[in-house]
C-alpha cells in the first residue's frame, strides 16, 4: 500500500502487561487501518530535566519486554541508544535503532547504531536545520548502512516553545524516508518545574500538515492514561483517541496519494 | 458552498491592464473550483526596505482600477492601508480594507478601517502570537464591526527567516475567520542586498497544511511574470501554476470536510 | 566630552507638573555627572496593545508641555510620531523625531520626519537585524538629513520575549549613532492579560553591556512611581535609581575611553 | 584577588608539542594579568557535523599530553568527556570535567561526572533557557559534590544563528559559578558545507558584555593558527591578540569591583 506507517507507543516501558496492552490496542487499529506499524518504547530515559524523574525499569528487562512485544504481534520495533554500547545490545533485540535528537551530533554513537545494520532513526536535533541532517545521514550511509530515517520532532522557538517547520518535511524527504513525531514538536521545554509542559490539543493539527505533505511515518507517543504515565505525559495522546485520529489521516492521505 | 476563499492578485497594482489580466484569469480558474474570490491588489507600497523600490503608481489611480476590476468581473476586493486618511479613502473603492501585519498595532488606523464599515483582515504581525491577535480582533468589534478576520503571514525566526506555526489556525478561528498568506509566510527577510528573498517552491506546502486544518481562507500573490513584479516577485506564484495548486487543495478540503 | 548620551523621561506625557518634575530630576543627576541629556517624552501612543490602553492627553497640548520642559531647562527633547502629517507638527515643538520600531519599514514616515530636517531617531523593529537599519538610515540620508542615528530596543525571541543582540551595537555604529533602548529591550509581549510585562531588574545588565561595548547613547523611561505609569510600567526605571545606575555607567564608560 | 579567571586552549588536542606552546604562552600573559588560568584541551571530538572531520589523536595519548601541560606549568586542565566511561578515565588526568552542550541533559553522563569529585563545569544547551541550567546544576550537587559551574556558548537563534542573552549571567550566577564562552558563543551552525561558521571580530564585544556584568570566568579557545586549527578554527581567536584583549577585560573588571 501507499500509506504511511506508525511508530507508536508508550515513552518507556513501565512494564511487560503495560506494553503488551498498548501494544495490542494499535495492532488492532493499524490492521483495520492498513498501516505499517512499529512498536516504540525507551529501555531507559536518560535525558530527564530533573534527577528525581524516572528513568526506566532497567536496561536488560525492558529490553526483553520490546522483544516479546514483537513476537507476540508480530510487528517491528524501535528502542532509543544513548551510549555507544547501547547500540549493539539494543540491536539483538529490537529492529530499529533510534538517535535521540540531543545525540544526533555524536558521531561515535551514530556510527555504533549504523555499524549493526539495523534501521537507524536519526531524530533531528531541535537546534538543526532540516538540511543539516543530510550530514547525519551520511554519517550512516558511510558505514554502507543504507537503512536511514529521519524524525522531525520540532525546533527551538524561544526558551519555552517549539515549533515544527513543515518546509522541513520535503526538504528531508529528499535525502531519507522522513517521519513527523507530534508529541515531542508539541513540547514546551525549560518550564520553571523542571517538568516539560505540553499542548497535547494540537496533535491532530500537526499530524495532519505532515500527512498532506507526505510525510513518510508519523511518530506518536500514546497511553491509555497519559496523565499517569511515567514520563512525557503532558503530550501523550489518549489511546482512546488514535483510532479517529488514524482514521481521518488516512482519508487525507488517499487524496493526497490520488493528487 | 463549504470550500475555502482566495485572495488572489498582484502585489502591487502596477497598470490597469495588468490588473484586469490577472483578475481575468482568476475568475476563470475560481469559477470553475468554485473558489470565492476577492482580488487583491496594494495601490502603494509604503513599506519597502529601501527608499529606491517601488511604491505605487499613484493612489487614486490604483484604487480606480481595483473598482474596474470590481465591476467587470463583479468580484469584491481589498487593499492595504497605511495611515488613518486612507481608510476612508480606500473604503470608497473597495470592500475589504487590510492592515498591514507592521501596523497590526497602531489603534488607531485598526479603528479608522472599523469605522468605515467595510470588512477589515488584520495581518498578524511577524511579531505576534496568534493569541495576542485576539486584542487586535477586539479593537474592530468595539467599534461595532463584527466584519473581522485575520490572515496570518508568518513569524520571525532568526534575522533572515520566517516559519508558519500551524497551531496559530486552530488558536486565531477561535476568534476570527483566518487566512493564511503562504506569499509573505516565505519571505526572507533581512537580507543583505536590501530586497527580500523567498522560497517559492514551498508554497504548495504551506497552502496544504493550512486547508488541510480549515483554514478559511487562502492569500496568495500571483503574477504571470513573477521575475518582472515590480514588487515580492522572490515569492509569487507564477499564474500558470495556479489552477493546478488550488484544484489540488479543493480535493484536500473536499476529504476534510467529510472527516 | 566624551561621554554617552541621554535619553530619558516619562513614557507618556500624562501632564505638565509631571515632566516637569521628572525632568528636573534628570537634569540635576546628568549635569552632576555630565551627560548630555534630552528629554523624551510621547504626545500620544498609537500602538497600545488594547484598545482601552490610555492613548495620550492630546497632541497639541502634549506638544506644548515637551516645549516649556526644552524651554525651562535648556534641554533637547525628543518625542515619537506615528503618521506623515505627525512629522511637521511634532518638527515644531521638538529636536528629534523617533519612528516608532513597528514603523520603521514605512518609508513615507521616514521620509516625512527626514524632510523636517530635525534628528531623526530610528528604532530597529524587533523584527529586523543590525544590518539590515543601513536601509533605513539611508531613507533618512537619500532626503539630505545626514542627521540621522537608531536605537535597538530588542528582537523578538519567541512570542513571548525579547533579546538584545549585542553584535548589534558595533554593527551599527559602523553607519548611525546607536543608542541602546534598556526599557524596551527587557519587555516581555504577547502576554495573555493583554499588558506587556518586564524585567525591570535587568536594565543595568544590559545597560552595562552596551556602555562597555562604546553605545553612543542609552534610552531609559523612568518615572517617580512606575507602578502608576499609565504606560510601560512593567520596565521603567524608578527614578530613585537614576543617579546611582548613571553613575556606574559613567565610571565604566571612563575605563573603556581610556583603553 | 577578585579578577575572573580564564579557561582557554586548543579546541582539540593535536599533539604534545602545540599544546605545550599555547600553555607556556597563556601562562604567561595570564601570569602578568594576574588572571587564574586553566588549560583546556578536548580529547576527543565526538560530535562534529562531519564524518570526515578530525576527530583527535587518540584517547588516552591526549589525556597524558593534558597531564603533561598541568605539570609543567602547575596550572589546573579542563577536559570534556562525551561517555559515561570518559568520567573515570578523564578524571585521572584532569581537574575539571566538563559536560558539553548538546549533553547537559544526559543524567547519567552528568551524574558519572559528579561522582569523580572532580570539579564539573556543565554548558548551558543551545536550547536551554539560563532559569533551567539549575536542574542541571542540582544533578550535581545531588551526588554531594558542590564544585559545579556552568558556562554559557550562546542559544540558538534561527537555524544559522547564535545569540548571548546577557539576562543569563546574573540568572545563572545565583546558583553556581557562571563562564562565558566566547568562543561557541560566536558559531554560525547549519550551515551548507557542513562546516561551521563564526564572527570572530565580536569577540571582544562578547566578553566584554560578560565581564561588566561580573561574569566568573571566561573560555576562550585561541591558537597560534587558527586558520589550520583542525577544528573550531571559524571563532578562534589567534594567541597574538590574547594579551591585548584580556588587558582591556581586567581593567575593565578592576572598574566594575570598585562600583
Amino acid at each position: 500500500s501507499n500509506n504511511f506507517f506508525l511508530l507508536a507507543g508508550p515513552c518507556a516501558i513501565e512494564g511487560e502487561e503495560m506494553a503488551l496492552r498498548i501494544a495490542e490496542k494499535v495492532v488492532e487499529i493499524t490492521n483495520k487501518l492498513e498501516i505499517p506499524y512499529v512498536f516504540k518504547g525507551s529501555f531507559k530515559k536518560a535525558n530527564r530535566s530533573r534527577i528525581d524523574s524516572f528513568t526506566g525499569m532497567g536496561d536488560e528487562k525492558a529490553l526483553k519486554i520490546l522483544r516479546k512485544v514483537s513476537e507476540t504481534f508480530e510487528i517491528p520495533t524501535i528502542t532509543d541508544i544513548h551510549e555507544i554500547s547501547d547500540a549493539k545490545m539494543a540491536a539483538e533485540y529490537v529492529d530499529i535503532l533510534q538517535i535521540p535528537a540531543f545525540l544526533v551530533r555524536q558521531t561515535d554513537l551514530v556510527v555504533a547504531a549504523a555499524e549493526t545494520g539495523k534501521v537507524v532513526n536519526l531524530k533531528k536535533g531541535q537546534f538543526m536545520s532540516p538540511e543539516s541532517m543530510k550530514h547525519a545521514v551520511t554519517k550512516v550511509t558511510d558505514c554502507n548502512n543504507e537503512q536511514v530515517m529521519v524524525t522531525d520532532r520540532g525546533t527551538m522557538f524561544g526558551y519555552q516553545d517549539m515549533i515544527v517547520d513543515f518546509r522541513g518535511i520535503p526538504t528531508m524527504r529528499e535525502f531519507a524516508p522522513t517521519v513527523l513525531d507530534v508529541t515531542h514538536s508539541l513540547q514546551q521545554p525549560n518550564q520553571s518545574s523542571g517538568v516539560t509542559g505540553g499542548r497535547p490539543e494540537m496533535i491532530e493539527t500537526i499530524a495532519r500538515a505532515g500527512i498532506v505533505n507526505k510525510v513518510d511515518g508519523l511518530f506518536i507517543e500514546t497511553h491509555f492514561d497519559p496523565a499517569n504515565a511515567k514520563s512525557d505525559g503532558a503530550n501523550m495522546l489518549d489511546l482512546n483517541y488514535l483510532e479517529k485520529l488514524l482514521g481521518n489521516l488516512v482519508a487525507i492521505r488517499k487524496t493526497v496519494n490520488s493528487l
